[in-house]
């Protein structure tokens, strides 16, 4: 396995060039746009690494799936489905003209921005810093690591660029779907997104992802169902307007983040963890979903 | 004259049962459904006035024209028509959608929301406070009226539900439409839209464009390209996505307010006000665009 | 007037090089990109030409305006806007989108593509060749002029390269809105739109518009009523998504035309045509929108 | 497992009651709207059947499937998906608006009305005719059922009444996507669609797709890269803009029908085949995807 990761890795490495590094805010710019690496844990508690695994970058939407979780358990599955869909869309990550056109006045699903910024609103907590505290304590909870925090450089850039973002959220508050304050779901959202994790940390939520909810302890967190439901909008939506695509090539649940991470699960087996920050165009680790691709060639893994 | 504005008055007070007033702020709801009246005032300055004339209400959508010609002594009009196009829409006043999906990175044109939130944002002043007392003095200098002043009830209240709005504000902010600060401008925005007028007073109003930009002293404040602007723009996108169809059946610049006013111009010649807080799905006041429509026919008023 | 026409072309003549000769079909690529020529008739008889104003050039949109009258003189004006509307859209003359997206489920206006194939459905005539013999005779009648005639070359490429056209009309059949054969509209829209014409030819067409419907013989054709609803609909949808800024700029009713003519009217007095093939992005003669502005200014022709 | 259908049937039968039958064309409204039946074959042949299922019914959208196939096969997976994508739009199965909105110019996906016609005009063929003899054999040779043939009753219904499928096959005609004849890609299309199969049929064409392509011989037809293709876009498109949450509920690959037909493959297994003519409004069997649901739950069939 060690073997076939450090060869995927020099194979893909030049698909790097192909893409951009986000630089919607400085912050993210600084990445090294050739980083590519990537980490495998499976359910016996083996580890594999190579390339770039040890580098830290921000968790961006990867950090949806963790949000969907606590919301659920927060409000149950009922409420949160009452409020943001599960259909994928075919529009890119920050598209706003759904939430006008269709007759559906809800956000199509949770991996979208709009669908995220609704889920964060539904977080519980008396006020935002409370809500912050209830999913960073959730999110160390499952990747098993207590050290985990946000990048508050990158969150305040996040926070002052991300008018699309507030225009989406004060859309949601005009249709009813936020129900509590806007700008609280708002900061709830640049701040889940500022997480700063390593490959290892994402290849743990997609352990934990892949044993149903449990941790590497045994205990059951979440139940078999919600983590049924998120590996399932992994793979309808889980890489933006590319994720029928990632489907057909990739073929396993995937969930894509602009800082460069994927969060990748084989349901009963492996929890992967790439990192590249040389994005394609709809905002998915061009390198990476090629690692991605190989791996589950070489290993047989698609679900289909 | 004055006779045949009773006699329009009378006729189409049945159609205000057709209609409802705006309701999504508490006070608006509070107009009388079926009040109705006409103001108009000649260039020799006469007046004929007819049914509720004196009734005061908020002048909303209608001050889009009067911030216009202030943004563009401000600014200019190339700066101006930088940022905001000139083309009707087809679409709802306050939608969205065309922001995303339309090739200009731009709001189609000043008389819908988001191309007045963006015009509002041109105002010059240091801040919110003193932006708006700038245009407060521009609407009191045009009206020739000193007393002129905002309801501060419906302003709490445009701000607190106007989240339609707000999201159009970050929209524009996010593409660089709005250079200067977004809360700013959405504070001039639903300022202008609760200043308090009469049919009298938009019937002034009405009068500075039909004489080209001048005072009834006979003070030229705007120049007679900007006032034509305002005209046409009164024509292709002033009445919602009814201004085609208002052009066929009126033949007349008219903006429409969803207070219920219309203001109306026959150029060289005659400025109108009407009051009918009764509207038309579209936002119109539905008995008043038939006694427009009755009286241009009556007197040969349109312009086509 | 004579010697400003002249004037008028030769400064405008540069503009040409700023567009592109429609290249759809082969035949209209042959028209000569640096061509320019303006006729104008007054109600006197009197006429005045500059530039290129003997050229042939196929009508195109500007028979829109022609079917529209004999699709009322057919209807009524009660039927033909219950199956198209009034508005401008703001969206591409070819544009599919606003048929499913918007609530009215007709075509906008009858100046776009889709609202005036539902046009041709209207006219009255037991086979496309009947109806169309209609429409052509009508033409005649109006233009005063009986050798008008298609080019049949240029109607076999429209015929044969308009598939986006087709698409519309199939869609309104679906819903409704054409209530014939769609192959005969098809028919009758291509052959109406390859009619050949100089720029004296729709000048008389202007004249007649702004004579509200009359020939020069004194005969009424069509009311008052359906002349006026013609120029307006010219200057809210006229210029396809360019006429809320050509209204601002020229200030009378226009329509233009893919073959590079433009019909302008300005009510109870001229009758304008202009030829110039090279179009801007939008599908208007770029150099010939310029003459009509620098007119519209020298002679204060504007009627806001 | 016979028992297990049976009571699976009998619980979901009253679903049957909140829904609709097609009625676009009048045979289809003939189907008894409390029909309703499945059809399980495991892949050592055995066979499970319960309710209504010897109902002949038309295939209709589930000849998609089968279609792609055998374009791929002709034509080559880069060919096939240069003219047509792999992603869900989230808008219903006939909608225009994204061939126009969308800057990749082709269909979403294959599974969507839009993509299914462009792929009907890749089958390999000298004329309609024998491009659908090519099709009908393919398809009596993956459902092992030399019998099959069209309702031409039907067919002709499609054909008379399919004027946005016809609208949506000019469209692409004009982008480039369809090279060939327009109309004979609708022929292909109104025809395989008007397939009558039972049951039993589709749970032989899901078996052929569970085994990964090989008849019940043993004989390859497709590769396992062309059925992983097929189950991988059933998944993310297959039940129209339900398929998001389709995933989620059953969490096996699905492809319905507004005959009332649903495949459902369980890779490696079993091959299921449900007939249930009361749709969503969607177009899904309504009672039908019920069934599988429960089916799913029971025998942990998810993919998830």
């Amino acid at each position: 396995m060690q073997d076939l990761l450090s060869k995927l890795i020099k194979k893909n490495l030049p698909f790097t060039k192909d893409g951009n590094v986000a630089n919607y805010i400085p912050e993210l710019d600084k990445a090294k746009k050739d980083a590519l690496g990537i980490c495998i844990i499976d359910n016996e508690g083996n580890q594999y690494c190579a390339g770039d695994c040890d580098t830290k970058f921000t968790v961006q939407s990867i950090s949806k799936i963790v949000t969907l979780m606590l919301a659920i358990l927060d409000n149950g599955e009922e409420y949160v489905f009452s409020k943001v869909g599960m259909e994928p869309t075919g529009d890119p990550f920050n598209s706003i003209r759904k939430l006008e056109t269709s007759r559906r006045k809800k956000p199509y699903n949770p991996m979208i921005n709009a669908g995220a910024i609704a889920v964060c609103s539904m977080i519980k907590g008396s006020d935002a810093r409370e809500k912050f505290h209830r999913l960073l304590d959730f999110f160390r909870l499952i990747s098993e690591d207590e050290t985990l925090d946000v990048n508050y450089k990158i969150y305040c850039g996040e926070s002052e660029t991300g008018n699309r973002n507030r225009s989406m959220g004060y859309f949601l508050k005009g249709e009813g779907i936020i129900e509590g304050d806007v700008e609280d779901a708002l900061t709830v959202y640049f701040k889940q997104c500022s997480i700063e994790v390593t490959a290892y940390t994402i290849a743990k939520i997609g352990l934990f992802l892949a044993n149903n909810g449990k941790l590497s302890t045994g205990e059951q967190v979440v139940t078999p169902r919600i983590a049924t439901i998120v590996k399932t909008l992994m793979v309808t939506c889980g890489t933006y307007d590319s994720s029928g695509e990632v489907a057909v090539r990739v073929g396993i649940p995937c969930k894509s983040g602009v800082g460069g991470g994927v969060v990748a699960v084989v349901p009963g087996r492996l929890g992967i963890g790439v990192y590249g920050p040389s994005l394609d165009p709809r905002g998915n680790s061009i390198a990476g979903l090629h690692v991605l691709e190989d791996l589950s060639n070489e290993l047989k893994l698609s679900i289909f």
